[in-house]
């Protein structure tokens, strides 16, 4: 149903403008500058031209059809731009202006009126109050923030929604930093027609999707979005941060979307019924996403920690080992085999019990003998591995070692500690579409979360 | 008493090299390129120079008294290097050498011999097996990583202790990242002589330092530890990072460093008994010693969060509003009369509730008066101010507002999010000592820091 939408021969910006103030001047840019190879249309009865493209006076002026209109007017003049795409054929509408029910009474019924417009046309809608769309495998981004201030994801395996406009755009400018790609990201906004489910619709059928993240502050229909989600988690793992946890964040919320949120330990366990992993901030929704995206199942909850610095081991097993931690992993128990296996790679002051310290003694090829004697360890069920830059002997080759037995055998989940190089190594992980995080605690509960899915998946087959 | 030790009028590098593979080589390359303007005495036998510097045959052959020795020599050569120092009257040596009590019985005998020899002496040791020291202050880097690989912080107001060297450097250079900078770091090692509690005693009289993170395995003594620390609390404040809470990493951790680890329980309840904060991992450590070092004490724990992005506010709020949350935070009440005055400020839409979001149309100029009421407002004991780049509206004139208030009113913590705008505010935050974190999550852990230090402050004044 949505096909279309992801792949439009044309789209029309109704509010173009050619003050770089306004949000219509924004939006066309991105949309040119995105590298979009279908038409775009700027519509504007006061020019007959922006940005070196021709501007219609209307919508209903465009010759040829129109697959998505992008509305940025005013509140109180949208309905009549909503009836002129309508009969104008246009199959998309995304309405980035706001105005409508969060607002009060007067836009409730604007918001109505809009309603019964789409109501029985060919036309879907997105929005209203939403900051767009950004779909980097089709070149679109029809959103209202400038290149200028955010940094846009390169294409990628994450089907991002958000019901936040805002936190939706922040979230894509942080992952751009190390080069986190995903395949598509929608802005719901006040979801009047078009809502989260039909989206996963698509992103179930969609090969370059590997996982779904969604930000959301409330559910249209809890019963529907609970059928949806678990069918879908039978497919691909979809995590979910639902905010307003609380009754005062609750409350938040219902300001925000104007829309009332239900009770969450309710919620919570609905999601965990229908597989869905659940994300408690911005960080963990991404995270979480990646390795669900990027890893093979885990047969079990037994973790094998690598490392060359025996402090990170540590403070690893505290997390993994603490009965109260929010995840139950387990620190896997080697064979006696193994650890004279792994005893005869490292030197005499390293640990071959678990966690596995090489020290800084371990090299890449140290690194690749263990992960090959863990691979075969039928106690272990993925690994954590620590590539830390601090010692001469750890390269960039780190991640070829890592990449060859992720491909073959067990999960692996890659820790990667400090700045200087970590971050290269980090960027290198992340192309090869190797779950690697910049922290203890993160590279932990991404395994936690990586162990939840597959357990509801290994029960449901 | 350790005074010398950090601004040392020469530095002797015994076991000092030209092989660039030597970790003796980057010993001398760090303290060269760090800029030491005191007296640089490579030691070693084979060489008459290296890098331009005279070199020396002994430690004896130096004439003029040395502050500091760093030894980098095999093991088992290491005490006759001890006793030629002590003879020649050094005031500080730094074993960088490792194979002490860490490897077993022999290793141990080492240590016993060079501690017989320490004793009495007027010659102090840090290590054996430490990583060594950066003085950022001093110009001094004897770490044994090359600047190739980590970033080391500039001058800053965090004293940093640690046990391991690899966590240590790798959290320098994390921190580096985004301009933290350190007053000094020591790498505790072996701490067969000097220990974590003299170094709080440097610490606690020394103006740069404003705050201590440490970060270690195990308490040489549990009862002089307490009474070191609780002192040092009432001057100033000091994080905790203890990993070995479990049973499994407890025993990781006496293989890492050779010490039993304490029952983790009767830990806690001392950390909290003494004032302590206490840190779970790398990332909390530098986030709750920043958020102590720069800020003012919250006289309660009522937090107003003021946000252009709803979504923001409202995971905020879930955190803060947490009955099960780690901190014991909540949701400031504002008065009828603050959120008049804010209705003034904002746009209809947006909320003048707590959390106070003024949507994407809220502009720095906005910040500066919103924040001026809640620093008027007496039900309000700490602000969360979120510097969102994703608006038009926002610029980087949202630090001086920032800073104006949190000097003559509140505590603030500012949470920023994203990367291509984030990143330079983040940087920018930290230049003016405003605690500032890329992430909801470690905001608001860091405002509960802040006021779990507070209420030990206020409750013994």
């Amino acid at each position: 149903m949505l096909d279309e939408l992801f792949s439009p021969a044309s789209i029309a910006i109704i509010g173009a403008s050619r003050d770089e103030n306004k949000i219509g001047n924004v939006i066309l840019g991105n949309l040119v500058s995105s590298g979009f190879s279908g038409r775009i249309y700027p519509v504007n009865p006061s020019y007959s031209e922006i940005m070196g493209l021709k501007c219609y006076p209307s919508v209903k002026d465009i010759d040829g059809p129109t697959s998505i209109a992008v509305i940025v007017l005013p509140a109180h003049i949208v309905p009549q731009a909503v009836e002129d795409c309508i009969r104008s054929g246009v199959r998309f509408l995304i309405i980035i202006s706001g105005g409508f029910a969060e607002t009060g009474p007067e836009g409730k019924m604007l918001s109505d009126r809009i309603l019964s417009l789409i109501r029985n046309s060919g036309t879907r809608l997105i929005g209203p109050n939403t900051v767009g769309l950004y779909l980097p495998y089709s070149n679109i981004n029809t959103t209202l923030t400038s290149y200028t201030r955010v940094s846009f994801p390169p294409p990628g395996n994450i089907g991002f929604i958000s019901q936040s406009g805002a936190l939706g755009l922040l979230t894509m400018d942080a992952i751009s930093e190390y080069g986190i790609g995903i395949s598509a990201f929608i802005n719901l906004g006040n979801r009047l027609d078009v809502d989260e489910t039909e989206f996963l619709d698509f992103f179930e059928s969609d090969s370059r999707t590997g996982s779904v993240a969604i930000y959301m502050e409330s559910v249209a229909d809890g019963r529907s979005f609970y059928e949806r989600i678990r069918r879908f988690n039978n497919k691909k793992p979809l995590v979910i941060l639902k905010a307003g946890r609380t009754k005062q964040s609750a409350m938040a919320a219902s300001l925000h979307t104007g829309a009332m949120a239900s009770n969450d330990s309710v919620f919570n366990g609905m999601l965990s019924q229908a597989g869905s992993v659940r994300a408690y901030d911005e960080t963990e929704l991404i995270d979480y996403a990646r390795v669900l995206a990027y890893s093979k199942r885990m047969p079990g909850n037994r973790i094998a920690v690598l490392t060359t610095a025996g402090g990170v081991g540590v403070i690893s097993t505290d997390y993994i080992s603490d009965p109260e931690g929010i995840k139950p992993l387990q620190m896997a128990r080697l064979s006696e085999n193994t650890k004279d296996q792994i005893r005869k790679v490292i030197v005499p002051y390293g640990s071959a019990e678990n966690p596995i310290d090489l020290t800084a003694d371990g090299s890449v090829s140290d690194y690749d003998r263990v992960l090959e004697i863990l691979m075969r360890d039928e106690d272990v069920d993925a690994v954590l591995v620590y590539a830390l830059p601090q010692t001469p002997k750890m390269d960039m080759g780190v991640v070829d070692v890592v990449e060859k037995h992720m491909k073959v055998g067990k999960p692996i989940v890659v820790g990667v500690l400090g700045y200087k190089i970590a971050k290269q190594l980090l960027v290198e992980f992340e192309r090869r579409k190797i779950p690697a995080y910049p922290s203890v605690h993160r590279s932990i509960k991404s395994l936690g979360a990586l162990y939840e899915y597959s357990a509801f998946r290994s029960v449901r087959q």
